[in-house]
């Protein structure tokens, strides 16, 4: 047996767009830093509505919606992703979100995560829709019936259920945010570096 | 006479900790970057109000504000700044940004900025009060008493009052945020550099 290396949990929301920047990118920047991820869905709306919010803020406050949308697409550019932006905004990412919790997450979570966001933010398909969902896992070499069954396996609505109740425990009101292994809390794409740094170094590097 | 450089406009507001975080650095990243900057201390209150809120997001939603303090008391030990969290906060920062707005564009308003600034994140005090106004451009090199004189005059409340409307103009919805000469808006200290970059590029780099 090996030291298993410096952890990172990722909590990602599916309708989430700075989540959509984050998991592109997730995989890669781990790797690099020597950080293992523990990919975590989870839902916002519980969150939302219990700060008195029906929709997301970027509906609720419009100037900081126009802006949103524009940072998307000139981050997006910048990375190299493509942006469609969804309708409706925001989805509901449940189903997904519990096709992704079926999965192991140290094997395909990562892949079908990207798969769904990519299609969620990339085409602008809704991914409330099972055939959606279905033909993005398809489309990443995964079995999308399959998984779309599985999600309404109790067990995997309660391991999503479990998911949500440890953002709130470990302090998240967003997504994406990054929680190491010592309890740090980082918010947004923006602390991605700051949350592998912290999760190997245990402090920020020096600016 | 010499053609001037790419411009940016800095909005900031006296009572917010990611401005204080980006005016430190400000004049220096500029300067690398060959942008000159029209620093436009704002009154963030006015833009609240509009959207409902009679404090800051971060009194409003705890979780959030709670993260907010301790990413600041991260970012600011990474970047060496001191921080001691003001009471009140938000503070009144209208004296101080009135203060700030008595001085020409190009000339004191980065120093007094600064001081202002680290006056009321670096130290506590509150800066609603004059006399720590006073002290804070004292400290400074400046005429503390007579900008703390030249706040009353009408003419430079009327340029505050100017400069948030050009924020709201612009889109500002929070602070800091960065406008460039075509209208591109950026919001945060995490995105001064994608603004100094559109200021000279016209695009963000690629990642």
């Amino acid at each position: 047996m090996t030291a298993p290396g410096p952890a990172l949990t990722a909590f990602y929301e599916l309708a989430s767009t700075y989540s959509y920047l984050a998991v592109m990118r997730l995989q890669d920047a781990a790797a690099r830093a020597g950080v293992t991820i523990a990919w975590r869905p989870f839902l916002l709306g519980p969150i939302f509505k219990a700060q008195g919010w029906d929709t997301s803020p970027f509906n609720l406050y419009p100037a900081k919606g126009r802006y949103m949308w524009r940072d998307m697409a000139r981050r997006c550019a910048a990375a190299g992703l493509p942006l469609v932006p969804p309708s409706p905004f925001p989805a509901n990412g449940l189903l997904a979100a519990r096709a992704i919790t079926a999965l192991a997450d140290d094997g395909d979570r990562p892949r079908a995560t990207r798969a769904l966001f990519r299609t969620a933010f990339g085409t602008g398909r809704d991914i409330a829709d099972p055939a959606v969902v279905r033909d993005a896992l398809d489309g990443a070499g995964l079995e999308g019936a399959a998984l779309v069954a599985r999600a309404a396996d109790p067990a995997v609505k309660a391991a999503l259920r479990a998911a949500t109740d440890a953002a709130v425990d470990a302090g998240v009101f967003g997504a994406p945010s990054f929680v190491t292994a010592d309890g740090e809390l980082f918010w947004g794409d923006d602390r991605l570096e700051d949350a592998l740094a912290w999760a190997t170094e245990g402090a920020l590097p020096a600016r």
